[in-house]
């Protein structure tokens, strides 16, 4: 992040104008809504994927922060500056209207211009359920964990939790991405996700990176975290659109079963302590 | 609006993928949202005003999507691109903030960005009322009307209806827009709206121009019009931002005591007949 949008969205949350801030979504009545660009130039290169990909990774960076939330996806408001040199209109429509119907949401409403570059703001409503899960509750001693595929026989091993950051450097290097990475293409478990949200504490999506993460939830929870596990790449990779988890003690176990069940580690790297958290502070926009 | 705009809105309304367009806003449970881009290079030009008035106009043509289907705003959700070359993000924080704060709407999301333009796509959440205003439901015989200032003593001329067109010419050719004009200023009048909207059959926010939103009334209600009216600049003005509400024959006693109380003229215009009615193709963005 820049420090410009730092410092605008700073000074923006110390005004009275702001409500909610702080979650990957806000819950408004039985809604829970959240909103994410998609632009190019910022978050990707038209070359790093066909239009379908980078469609498909433009609802799914959104999607995630409904599920994050607890919430099923409903419906979709899109923002989209459809490129001067780009004659396939119909064809985007097509390619929008496919990856809305896969992942079950409308498009109710939305604007449409033509300008320099391909970009996307979607704004996500989701269906509050019975449980919403929010970044506040942790504690000292509540663990923090994330989830990587137990058995990668399915999984090439790039699409293993962690690597994205080497996905991303190649992309901004050689102007391509892996075909079939995570970074091409989020894997995102909506059943997984709902099954854990229900015995997490808190949870959040993983979009900057761990690193970043953990920033935000020390200062929205007011704790210290102990790396139970040394840095790696898992510490660093962005764009994972996974969860991040806090779980008591006495959930463990259970989200230890959970995991096996959907045939995943339950990789437990931090817990929580008393003190200040020091995030560092960079992020990986292109 | 462009050809490329045209054809993906087109073929996306064709799809199973879309639910509800065709209004200002979208009715959702007990919601109606609306979103609209304004973006530098398509929609102004920043020399055209302070930053204060790009910015409530970005709200303004928002709002008034949520006032014209009878719904209060509450929330809004902000996609924001942050110029390179434009160094002053708490600055532009302040102004959002103020704004919000004067339209009473809490900013509760949102996405930040570094980039070439100013962009801002907004997304509001109104809170439904009892009664919510739809295009549909005009019939043959019923008439179209809109709103001007009746006694224009505490307004400039070029603030009565219909001066857009003008303004937006003079704005493209000259690089300069009229201080105090509808046209960098949106006069959107909430009170009347409300009242208004208890009377009518239907209605629809004025924004590219009562020649372009006659076409789509048209198109929904399946209705020609008979102009009662000869075309002049009230027709083709763009951005008003002001109501055009289809009344019934026994309402318009009732709404004419009203544009009284509100000091106002309602201008009928037109009255819907059977047939398919001709639009003209063209809208204004710059």
């Amino acid at each position: 992040m820049q420090d410009r949008e730092k410092a605008f969205i700073k000074t923006l949350a110390q005004s009275k104008s702001t409500f909610g801030i702080g979650d990957d979504g806000v819950l408004l009545g039985d809604f829970v809504v959240a909103n994410d660009a998609f632009f190019e130039g910022v978050h990707f290169k038209r070359e790093w994927g066909s239009l379908e990909s980078l469609i498909q990774k433009s609802f799914l960076v959104n999607l995630s922060d409904i599920y994050a939330m607890n919430a099923i996806p409903k419906y979709a408001l899109l923002t989209l500056c459809i490129p001067k040199d780009f004659k396939e209109a119909r064809e985007l429509a097509r390619v929008f209207s496919r990856v809305a119907e896969k992942f079950e949401v409308k498009i109710v409403g939305g604007d449409t211009i033509v300008g320099e570059k391909l970009q996307i703001a979607l704004t996500i409503v989701g269906e509050k359920q019975k449980k919403t899960l929010f970044r506040k509750k942790i504690q000292k001693g509540d663990f923090l964990a994330y989830l990587s595929p137990r058995s990668p026989l399915n999984l090439a091993p790039k699409q293993a939790f962690g690597k994205n950051l080497r996905a991303l450097k190649c992309a901004l290097r050689f102007n391509q991405i892996s075909k079939n990475s995570r970074f091409e293409c989020p894997l995102v478990y909506p059943k997984m996700i709902f099954a854990f949200n229900d015995v997490a504490k808190a949870g959040m999506d993983i979009s900057d990176g761990i690193f970043v993460e953990l920033g935000r939830l020390g200062q929205i929870n007011k704790v210290d975290f102990e790396l139970l596990k040394p840095k790696g790449e898992w510490f660093y990779s962005p764009e994972e659109y996974q969860m991040l988890y806090a779980l008591s003690a006495k959930n463990l176990k259970k989200a230890q079963n959970l995991a096996k069940k959907f045939r995943h580690h339950l990789v437990i790297f931090a817990r929580a302590k008393r003190g200040k958290y020091q995030s560092l502070k960079k992020n990986w926009h292109c």
